[in-house]
């Protein structure tokens, strides 16, 4: 069933990495040329794009795949033009690489500072959206490096056809010759390539998994290069006595229905049992007129009904409820006793994402913020906000669950590592 | 033959795993105290200690294990004195967790800042020395870090004899007793222990192993948790024809000579052709008058013999001198033709450690900077600097060869990470 299985995964790292070597010597200028002559290509080849988009979404049809997957997978000219704009937008953003941090003179004269460098060659595995293909090759490229992209075989030919759209753009870019290979492609839809690349650790520094649970499992127990999750999110919104009443309604659902299918929506809301009284009845109503389906434990249930939540609106819910990532318009609901309890559900329940407290109490806010660790805590806000390009990253790469290099959203910063740069005159140790 | 093989590694790492909770939430007063008790019970314990490594000595002689390995093995009072006020130290060092970095306010009014929290539980693997037990459980516990440690079997009695004073030293300090098991040791000469506990993905954040090359490659074969290597050190001194002559040559002897045994010492030694000329007959001269032997390869060999250097400190050398760490008085010396030669060379043996250039070359100095992306470049100052506490990190973990998360020396911070922290009134998006 799998196509172009000769494929070798190894060589295509090997000569990736070559030329992420040269790639992380060239300037920003030629960085920021190649970007924009990526996107002129992707605007050039929108008809052959769209059309092998076409074959993409014509199997989809055909293996019955769901509505909302087939949306994901879609490419029309206009999305083609926000992947080119998206490009554009890259090269916008300030080059980190080469910046130098923390410069102290040392009392024997020695200067000690940190230079921000590429972290080398990244892998890339993801899943239906053809748009990560130049999405995360702009993000690598303007951060200086090598990036193997391995995208799901669903979307097989458009990410092809975008691919050779970026390369197309590289060799008419002012990047050098060597550095024109940075972008590379895992052009197979063997199964076997996956974890192929997943055992490269003499090539990749790093590899990303975007994707569902199923895939960020496969990468985690076959994985010998370092990864970094982006896991999925199940964030918590808080809700005590002291609220707002109007912040209350309008965050809970801006954060749960404004874009129901993403990481960053919430699919747990937890009242204190103060605050339950005072809010629970009234925000489930703004929910539910939201569309939203509540799904209560026994004591936020008994609530709810007492105060004349539409009975459509409500189902039964528990520790289940609270174990899942809906990405519709449901959520759980439930009620703990007070703070303790809330952060003690986090931390039974919480993937790490983002979680947010409702409150006007200074030192509920406070502990708050400094006692749950999630990659994301935020006070009297949607977790909607909890995005890269919100927080003032520029761009994003994804969203990291893991604590290790990067917590919590990543930007064209997270993509590279420091190195101690020293300068003496002649200094030795005694 | 191995000991208390029915400990449970698993067991120990998820009680570490709960302890590390309440430290992380600890102020730096109660970690402060805690590590002054620990030097302390270090200090009360010091006959015990050496009679429990006399233990391990007494082994280590039967088994005829290396000199240099029996001194880093063993303990006297002197030592363990070094133990407890490097302890004191670390108490006295600035924490770095709960810090506000990159505080920023958005155009909506939101607040966005990054707070440094712990990493979670760190795992250690060592070999031989004693010292590191206190020394890691010390940062590890000032970071707000758990820590699990696995010391060598040779350093079996020694290293739970330490474990067991900084114990008691946790009891009698102002630490919360949730917090006071957040020192776990792995208290087995099992040699399967090492593989458990590379497994434990769900208790440990990151793995630092410290070693040998068997070691380090064991780790990679089979850790399911992130690992930072604390990997060999290949390091280079590169001489151009400008650099001074009394600068080179003392750089090289402090480099090589000073103490050749830590990873940090210079491993090889390249001339540019016209830096040959200039330096090496007198440079390997000054380092055979240190007692270094230099295994040169032809071109430098034959302008060793030239200059009259003692015939008893010149070997032949080349490719394989280059891929050593010699950890002895023994150099590689190589010519290359030029600054790109030196770099190439670099490119192919070095262990991305410490590199270092001897020139007055404006221009040299820059692109070596630029181009060498080891984890440590320095112009004009011994090797030996590649260390934390010399580059201003106060107390240093290791030295990362990963360029993931921290590239070169780890200090308190290179243990910590940072989470988004968000503030605002009431904003949505729209």
């Amino acid at each position: 069933m799998s196509e172009n299985n000769d494929f070798d995964v190894t060589a295509e790292a090997a000569r990736v990495k070559l030329a992420a070597r040269a790639l992380a010597r060239c300037e920003r200028e030629a960085k920021d040329d190649a970007l924009h002559k990526m996107a002129d290509a992707l605007r050039e080849r929108t008809d052959d794009l769209v059309a092998q988009n076409a074959l993409d979404l014509e199997r989809a049809h055909e293996r019955g795949l769901e509505p909302a997957f087939i949306d994901r997978l879609a490419l029309d000219p206009a999305r083609v033009e926000k992947m080119a704009l998206a490009l554009e937008e890259v090269a916008s953003l300030p080059d980190p690489v080469g910046r130098i941090e923390r410069s102290e003179r040392r009392p024997n004269g020695l200067t000690v500072a940190r230079q921000r460098i590429p972290l080398g060659v990244i892998g890339i595995i993801y899943e239906s959206r053809p748009n990560v293909t130049s999405d995360a090759a702009g993000l690598c490229l303007k951060s200086g490096n090598g990036v193997v992209l391995k995208g799901g075989s669903d979307a097989y030919r458009s990410n092809r056809a975008v691919h050779a759209a970026l390369t197309l753009g590289l060799e008419r870019s002012a990047l050098p010759p060597a550095a024109r290979g940075a972008i590379g492609f895992v052009d197979t839809t063997d199964r076997d390539a996956v974890r192929v690349l997943l055992g490269l650790s003499e090539h990749l520094d790093v590899i990303i998994p975007r994707g569902g649970k199923r895939l960020i499992r496969f990468v985690h127990e076959h994985a010998r290069v370092p990864v970094i999750k982006h896991d999925e999110g199940v964030c918590h919104v808080v809700v005590d006595e002291t609220a707002r009443p109007d912040r209350v309604d309008a965050i809970l659902v801006n954060s749960k229905a404004q874009r129901p299918g993403v990481c960053n929506a919430a699919e747990t809301i937890l009242f204190t049992e103060k605050g339950a009284r005072v809010h629970l009845g009234r925000a489930l109503g703004a929910l539910a007129a939201a569309g939203v389906t509540c799904h209560c434990d026994a004591r936020a249930l008994a609530i709810a009904r007492e105060a004349g939540v539409p009975e459509a609106n409500l189902r039964e819910g528990g520790d289940d409820a609270f174990a899942r990532e809906f990405l519709s318009l449901d959520v759980a609901v439930g009620v703990v006793d007070d703070l303790d309890g809330a952060i003690a559900h986090i931390d039974r329940f919480s993937s790490q994402h983002t979680e947010v407290i409702l409150t006007e109490d200074y030192t509920v806010s406070r502990r708050f913020l400094r006692e749950v660790d999630s990659s994301t805590v935020i006070v009297n806000a949607s977790t909607r906000f909890a995005d890269g390009g919100q927080l003032g990253l520029g761009a994003e790469i994804g969203i990291s669950t893991t604590r290790l290099h990067a917590y919590g959203p990543m930007g064209l910063e997270e993509l590279t590592t420091t190195k101690f740069v020293v300068t003496g005159d002649g200094q030795i140790r005694s």
